[in-house]
């Protein structure tokens, strides 16, 4: 760094700890080549090419001109915890009162209150590895430990209750799963997820299930761990299906019991999300909208039906299948590098900017990179072609 | 709670210790009277009854049909940070280089990435009290410690480099102030915060300088703590004077070698502010715009030179004429109830509704209320007829 924090001055610990995503660094390199004329095709990002559904846009925009710019209570405008809770009844064919519905600044404000309420100092909550890398980072903000369960292609990437049982400590206040996964794409089934809701429950624990995925599945629809019971937190988002990433908004489906916790904390720390992304976001659930994000969907299904044979014959290592989200999780091992030399390298040789496998963790991360699907069918195939000639020279 | 947490499921201390904005409560209760019929005048929210100008609103339109709904950079949209640091030559003639702005949700973003990177477990922060009830609770959920410093009129409820010194520990990394200050609307001068500033720094700490309300000051210009040095950390939004308050928008200006903690933090626990609200933000300091909130900020003068001597007139104790923010912090001793009792009958005899001192501290606090100047002179009017025929009987 040019400017040095002072040997006197004050830093915390996190301050120095907390890692960057190493996503952020490989965007801003491929966008330092494009100013100087480099082509890059970019399947780095975790963010879909695809704007705002244009009903969405519209409520924003009514809403703007209505003069919706006032605050909304901490736990989210009323009509829209309603219809969060209707989704639910809709899409899944399950019950949850609107007042468990708790709309956060994105979901990594419903993440972060949600760790907040569960640990105290040195408690700890057991996340995969690989997983999504900002919950290690939430969990040490408030001074929690995130302990790594290691997954394989054998689990599909995902814990069971066994592996629940073999990491728990007394410590242990909380396991948080990801279903779709990022950055593996898989999911956890009902029948896989009621051992593990068993395994956390039975040892006094919360269960957190990420859900920010959902919507995005290909071949079987995900099925929401609010059907296991009434003590599941649940986190999902406006951002990945809805296609409202900038907006940030997302939101938590607390245990009843914990919603005046939230609440308390909301109101101090966020105040409230966003008013004019909380009425846009009404526009959500519309049926117009909804026939949108299902056409999307099945554009995400073909890319993905394209990329992963694609890669495969390139030589990555991919013994599964995943079934959602926009993210493929490779092994490049034969390649004889490391995973941050291959993404440097690809980068700057080949035009092609993904994600090494350490933005997700420690376990086997380095023959691991992420590729995301976030880019049309034709760049990913100038993609694949980049590749096909950098790899086999 | 009509939902208690059995007594095997995880809870943080935190979660339990967390105060509510009481002001929440009370506007809740102010609420449910109206929903019966009852007319209540609203003088306990901080928050502007002006919609955000009208600039901003078409600025923010074009931005959504311009498609502008994907993540920014964390540290905010690189137009934002320079026209923010722009700004600050203008209005203060003080130059600030764009790579220290960071555009945060809210202020509230911008208090929490602060403290998170100043402060370890058991690291103290002083504060003033009365003082914004949210910041002890930043301190708290990364916890660490805010330690209070009362202040009362003798010193315009700011504190002093001497307060400074007494209170300061071997733990103490940080002090905050804010000018002008929520509760008490008084300002720091600069030849104020000079000695502060040296009392904080040679003792190793950092100064935190909240000037969330600059703008509205009534009598002479606010001035920025910026110019005191470039290891201050100053904290400002969108929300108050720029009359933005639900698009949670605010932003931090840190020491250049902070920025890449800060940075780091803020990539992993907000990923980035709102991107419309950041490009409606733009036209915040267009001539047009500010021409429109200097005309509210005469407004609020006039208000206050209403409320100040109606509520002096009624017996309400206050011994200093406060220069800013919309807020009169009032001594309520004469009336005999403490201030907990006299904002509840005056919001369910009088139809008044406050906020008590308890919202803003613990020193004097069942003595104090706060009046915020946030309605229209009508509305105040009714409102001090409303105490003037309570109080009196």
């Amino acid at each position: 760094m040019s400017h040095p924090i002072s040997k006197q001055a004050p830093i915390s610990a996190r301050a120095l700890e907390i890692e960057p995503f190493r996503v952020m660094d490989i965007l801003a390199q491929a966008r330092a080549l494009e100013a100087q004329g480099r082509d890059i095709v970019h399947m780095e990002i975790g963010e879909p090419d695809f704007p705002t559904p244009a009903p969405i846009i519209a409520a924003g925009i009514a809403a703007l001109k209505a003069g919706y710019t006032h605050y909304t209570p901490a736990l989210g405008l009323p009509q829209l915890r309603e219809a969060i809770a209707a989704f639910y009844a809709t899409r899944y064919g399950v019950t949850i009162s609107p007042s468990r519905v708790v709309v956060t600044p994105g979901s990594s404000g419903a993440l972060l209150l949600t760790l907040a309420v569960l640990l105290n100092p040195g408690d700890e909550v057991l996340l995969t590895d690989p997983g999504y890398p900002c919950n290690r980072h939430f969990a040490r903000i408030i001074e929690g430990r995130a302990v790594a369960m290691p997954v394989t292609a054998a689990t599909q990437y995902q814990p069971t209750a066994e592996m629940i049982a073999a990491h728990w400590s007394a410590r242990t206040r909380a396991a948080m799963v990801a279903t779709p996964s990022n950055p593996t794409g898989t999911l956890l089934t009902l029948d896989q997820l009621r051992p593990i809701h068993q395994a956390v429950s039975s040892r006094g624990g919360a269960l957190v299930v990420d859900e920010i995925y959902h919507g995005l599945t290909y071949g079987r629809p995900a099925e929401t761990a609010l059907a296991l019971g009434d003590d599941v937190f649940v986190i999902n988002s406006f951002s990945k299906y809805f296609g409202m990433t900038g907006w940030r908004l997302g939101w938590l489906i607390a245990p009843e019991a914990y919603v005046d916790a939230v609440d308390r904390l909301a109101q101090n720390i966020f105040l409230a999300a966003s008013t004019p992304a909380q009425h846009a976001a009404l526009a959500a659930f519309h049926p117009d909208t909804l026939a949108i994000l299902e056409a999307r969907r099945e554009a995400f299904q073909l890319r993905r039906d394209f990329l992963l044979p694609a890669l495969r014959a390139l030589g990555f290592d991919m013994p599964i299948t995943p079934e959602g989200a926009f993210y493929l999780y490779a092994g490049c091992e034969r390649f004889g590098l490391d995973a941050e030399q291959l993404t440097q390298v690809l980068l700057n040789q080949a035009g092609v900017a993904i994600t090494p496998g350490a933005d997700f963790g420690r376990f086997e991360s380095s023959s691991h990179v992420r590729f995301a699907y976030t880019t049309t069918q034709d760049r990913m195939e100038q993609g694949v072609e980049r590749l096909a000639t950098f790899l086999k020279t």
